[in-house]
């Protein structure tokens, strides 16, 4: 499969989850076993041999695709939960959203000073969850931090806001807001 | 890996979420590496072969797993998530829980009347996410549907809840809610 083929697969539903907004539906990528398939194959491609230890996911779709790239890597998956999930003792970072803030949770002992954790979620917007993701992971000190999404959105500046603070922010894909 | 050395990798939280129960924790299974793929194959080997089209995972737990079973059986993955987390048109079901009730969704062109579906969440307990997300599934008019979870808290009577509404209901491990 092709990147322009996988990109034709996304939906876009207008209006949701408000009006003048043009979601990009993933759902139809993963209920498509090619697609699916090749989500996980170009991550694990582009990050064997970059000594990666952990993959952090982000609930909860960017839980989807990658523990399957952990199993093909030979690593293990952490996942980074909204507030009050996880059961065992956590570290948390608090975000501003457009409205109202957000806490993200990580359990204290998911990761150590020897890790090197790929940060994965399914669409890179304004990167506001993951600029917190990252303070997250770097707060249980690990060594170094990639990030990738499968989607990034072309002129939300999530790119922008995100660099300096990991190795390296890699997406599969680039797409236009109102693509 | 032996069912015996994953059930040690599950870590008792006690009193979590409240007082008095104690939680299976099973991030410590998802972040050891042949836990985590231990997983995958064991689900990968029951259904191969019984014609399963699609596999479902209940949100979120449900989500980390099952895509990548999905992909070794070469199917897509469809997610049932929370209320209106869903782009495009829905069905719903709405069922009771311990404190007040809740509503699951599933995209209405995710199945068909032609498609065999394996619903995976991580823990089958009182069964009454399970229950829901059979209904829901069935709602969509598919041919058959096979119910999965990694472990089956014994006593809780979720199976027979269950019992007679999926062709088969096969966890991974049992284990007892105080073990």
């Amino acid at each position: 499969m092709t990147v322009e083929q996988v990109k034709a697969l996304v939906r876009n539903v207008p209006d949701f989850p408000i009006k003048g907004i043009q979601f990009k539906d993933i759902t139809t990528i993963l209920d498509d076993p090619e697609g699916l398939k090749w989500l996980r194959d170009e991550i694990v491609n582009h990050y064997k041999g970059l000594g990666i230890t952990k993959i952090a996911g982000i609930e909860s779709r960017g839980f989807i695709v990658a523990p399957s790239v952990a199993i093909e890597l030979g690593i293990g998956f952490v996942p980074i939960r909204k507030k009050n999930k996880l059961p065992a003792e956590t570290v948390s970072v608090t975000y501003q959203k457009e409205y109202g803030e957000d806490t993200i949770q990580m359990h204290k002992d998911a990761l150590n000073v020897n890790d090197v954790v790929l940060i994965h979620d399914d669409i890179l917007a304004t990167g506001g969850s993951m600029e917190a993701a990252i303070e997250l992971v770097k707060k249980l000190g690990v060594k170094k931090v990639y990030v990738n999404c499968a989607i990034e959105l072309i002129g939300l500046e999530g790119r922008e806001r995100l660099q300096g603070k990991a190795e390296e922010i890699y997406c599969l894909m680039g797409m236009e807001v109102d693509e």
